[in-house]
């Protein structure tokens, strides 16, 4: 008999319960109720992963071999922020609850701030690691608190000093720098010292988020605030190694904008980070 | 818990014995097995209807009111047109025992010979209504029988003379339109005698195929041969009011290339066409 | 000496004391901080205009001949609905204060609002004429009051039955429409009964806001929700000779989104109308 | 032995000697020596062609029963107005005195005062018979007295009175229109007087030129200035018919940029021009 | 008296008796008869080359100095791949036969297959070198034998072991790399020891083919299947230097689609690339 | 009182007198009246600079610490170069009158001989720093003296030998490379001794002209030339600590040309140059 048409990420076809990893979207992008940007990248790199292959020359893995569940995106309230970080959180709390690996496919990046709560709860000593080109430590944007400029703040305001190391970024006000000196552990423009975090981590459970923009806008040019001058997909493409030795239990890809390039080439960048960001972390 | 991520046109929701109309998708546009225009139509649509109402004012008729399932698209052989037509034939067939309206969203126009001769060996009276602007009544095109150009005529194969009815035509070769003098009943340019069809056919069993590029490329530019001069939308739409009268036992549309228009406006035309004719001819 | 570089509407260079009508957008369309859509339409209608003679051959006038100031756009506080309508409100006084007509290009449609309510404090018997795809009567979005799907129920709070006029409106749910049958006049397609109006209104005070998605999506692809089967551009021009003989004291058009439209024709058709919209009402 | 590539509007492949009419292109939109606008039409239009068929079913006429030949793009002097006209003249004069009818496609509006001086030469009481959205009657353009402002006004010069017949214009400067009423026939906003013209000119020598901005952005968005409310193309299609009964002697369509637009529509409407047009004048 | 527009890479412009390397274009992309992709990239390639210089610094050579004709595209069967090899393989005989270099410009890869076989009757010792992203080793795609994933695979049937070596490959089933590590030499991700192969090849007959997905999509995104992590243009330049050193007999560059980058910048690489590539090859 | 509407560079809100740099747009690309090119692009960089902020982490400067004043685009006579050059020449002597330093955003590279006409007056011994991808150093473009491709060779013609410094150079005929190693200080391909100028040229006065198409087309496809394998913007950043360290006394960026790039991401490019440019050379 016939079914009603899937749509999941390329062989993440696992049910819930065989599922090591659980895929969902949340297409959050603001309030306009269609059309806007980030809402529609999980749809898009579902769709733009059928061009990749399963297999991963870089990682000598393949989606084939681990058990990978694609969820959907959330069903969220738009236009009330609060609420869908509760409704993030509750999905990620779930996923947890199976002692499973959520995996979430932004959306702005506000919308990690929900997860990690509940990552939070499970593993009280996480630590976030953020790719991104922009600091996001305000304390409020334009005197709201909660904001995707603010977000790795609110994150701070939970993991308190040492739970925050970020890379590759290249944007932010004085303010911000001067700030993430004492509070965050920073690397400006490159993702060198990455390569420590295994050392330095050990088995700290790791929430891993990376904000695409911390590619250059050259091969990345489908997000909302392109800043020049960021990381080549080849320079990127080592930091999945490292993932592969840090104990990550939670992690994020944001930021996607399909709307903004009608070339696919974003779709297709996004698409192949999810590769291997999955088979990095899924177990 | 957690279910796989469905993906189905706007409040098609039903299950395959709920259901009296099956959607399915013919993503067939060639052997270049990847990017190429029309077979990425029917997923356009899908993300798209979520644009619009389900409520149609046109036709004072609301999806929520009715049963349709949206299955996916098939799984066809690319690069092997014959096999592609069997699978499509193979799909139209098993909805056709069910007692089911089979629905198809193209793809290329040659799409519509497959589930054809599936209705055709269901109701062997059955005649084709078609909106286009092209005949397609070429008996070859470059040396080859089985073509969007001469999918009418493959079908005329099968109905002989009086079962082909053409509206909307504007392009064909002079050959084409000379031969459709004694072959086929064919208006050019407009749609005027389509409102004749319910006195001549009454209870005939009617297979109707929308090429889009039936519209002006004003209103549709993302198809793959637009010719100017075509239908606006508000032209277009009294036919769904004729197809509501006739005995309507299996439908398509066609010739969607979502990549030939970023806009999104020809996904958007593409999505309230399926949902007007699906509303006009769903029981 | 060397002036900081202005932009405006071509031709808007009276100062406030001199003007009779001013120009102010309102660049909201929720809480994302950069790119997403309607927010740039007010300063790409500024650079289009350009593109357009300052004479009207439809209306016979000129903008050379009239008085009008371009005041750039509301400095609003993103990602807050509440304050943002009051912010818009908030101008519109000061507008009216000085006994001008306050003009404003948005934004998404619920920023109507805002002026309304500082009309309505002005003019308490004054009327909405709306033009529009949708009926935006809701009473609410997924729960949310406020929200372009709901703005004209929101005006109805504050007119009550006998002060909405809808015209051109092809979309909305079944419960709209229903609801519209005794608490406003709406036309279904199209602008006919416009002309009628001026019988009608004779000096009541009118609101006219022109959602451009009124316009058929063939000539208006560069918005947020298209909707094909609308106005073209020459079913609309009438509407602006039925505007001059109505006592209009403040108008607004809505709903472009630049970044949906590569072609600039939608910029193009938003500058004409405001163009129209401004010579008919400017006294 | 194989040849070099040629590259032909479809069908039109008589030698110079076997011509009837003869295509040249003029590839002229200003100084800048890449890239910039409807330098590329010409070339875009024979790429396009070969989506249409050489039979229209308007006219009853095909290609394939005609003599044409594609000259290709005449060699000229980019950044230097007065010689680029010098040239355009020579190559409509060699036409000419072989007796052939000349047709450019442009490049801006500007180059058929080339060639138009080149026809009243051997054509001392030609007409000019013009579609087009501008008057462009100004006598100089920012003191400028060449321009694609001023270039009818400058075919005025050679005409004087009477020999200027203007259709579908709906903008100009309020002067343009006022001087028009003295000095030329002109149509404002449609073309619903052009059948008038067999009888009024009957076998006076013809200039045809059509502005392709006559047609509507809807249709036609791929120009330099897209002004809202003109013809669809079934509006212009009767056009073409008229210029079957009058004595052509020379025609030019102008003012298609292809990189205004992605989707191609633009080239497709444009080649459709030239086909209609070129069947129709051909002897 | 005028000729036929001519259309030519820039400064090819010798006589197929003058010529030392013969330019052809393979339109092959499948089935379908309009604008699908790579089918238009050997017309694009020549009008871009019109904004580059005949001259190459990096070479220190110019078009100017070697005889080189382009023939235009080969007429080929739409939608038969066996005939359109055949046809592909007649145009490279011909040329070889009059001891000429044949230059293809595809197509998608599959087009490869068909001038290999005419080399290797020619030179049965000849070798593929071969710059790609994909390995195309499968030994059918989906059942079918003759694909653009299976075009290498097909060339290792002709030259078995040793005849085989690919560079810049980063994407493929496990499979395919497995089989590679005995049938081919493959270098993944970089091309780092194509620099070797004058010494190691000598005066062995080469094939080159550039399937142009080898670059990274930020440069290069107007291709089918858009493989992040490949080569910038800068590292791909050295290549040139290395088949100047090579007995290269025949060449191809294959995969660029141009309606996938508006922006032209595609158009424009694989422009350069030909350059480079003819001024290397060509004695 | 409500004031015209401004529109400036982010943060660029000094009045003239207390402007250290005076920024001033040069949209000319031509004698086009409407739309192509370059001429949109001050206008593009001004809405661009709002996604950025105000603090360069490069430079570890801010420019809501320095006063820069925009004064908007130079009022020119379109399509008469020879008075757009004295228009430009004359903005510059006005700034540099008032011991302020003229920052110009054109337009094509042709207008940088306006204003370095003025700076020479002012600074006899001024030399040009130049950042390109193409020499300019034609003696004439197709037989005319003034144009983008000949640009420098007329600075050339002021400074005489020994004036001109171009880095990054990758395209030109043999002639201009040959005629360089007599004349001027041209790196190919690299901008590696642009660190040597500060001990070579001490406080010798310094024109700074950054074409953008210097850098690669992969993260500037909006310019009228794109010319693969330039600098990516990692590479270029360096160049601003340069420019720190000379005595610039006048700068500008040409060549942005925002309708050949969609995504915008040109805009973000040029307008982020125009900050660290601005920063690096204003006291």
């Amino acid at each position: 008999m016939m079914q009603p048409n899937k749509h999941v990420y390329m062989a993440c076809e696992a049910t819930f319960e065989e599922a090591s990893t659980v895929i969902y979207g949340a297409p959050f992008d603001g309030t306009v109720s269609n059309r806007p940007g980030t809402r529609f990248a999980a749809d898009a790199i579902r769709s733009e992963s059928y061009g990749l292959e399963t297999y991963s020359p870089y990682l000598n893995k393949d989606l084939e071999d681990v058990q990978i569940m694609d969820s959907g995106d959330v069903d969220i309230t738009i236009g009330n922020k609060v609420k869908v970080l509760e409704e993030l959180e509750a999905t990620a709390r779930e996923i947890l609850k199976a002692d499973k690996l959520p995996f979430m496919i932004g959306g702005e990046h506000l919308v990690t701030l929900g997860p990690f709560r509940a990552v939070h709860e499970k593993y009280p000593d996480v630590v976030l690691v953020q790719l991104d080109a922009h600091t996001d430590l305000r304390d409020d944007y334009m005197g709201e608190p909660l904001s995707h400029a603010t977000v790795v703040r609110r994150i701070h305001d939970i993991t308190g000093d040492g739970g925050i190391y970020q890379y590759g970024i290249r944007s932010g006000t004085k303010e911000e720098f001067d700030w993430s000196d004492t509070h965050t552990t920073l690397e400006k423009f490159s993702i060198n010292t990455l390569k420590d975090l295994p050392d330095l981590l050990k088995d700290t459970p790791v929430y891993v988020t990376i904000d695409l923009d911390c590619l250059d806008p050259s091969i990345f040019p489908g997000t909302g605030t392109p800043e020049p001058g960021g990381l080549t997909y080849k320079e990127l493409e080592p930091a999945f190694k490292v993932f592969e030795q840090l104990n990550v239990v939670a992690a994020d890809i944001v930021e996607l904008s399909p709307p903004y390039d009608a070339s696919g080439v974003s779709n297709a960048v996004a698409a192949k980070v999810a590769r291997e960001l999955m088979l990095a972390i899924t177990k």
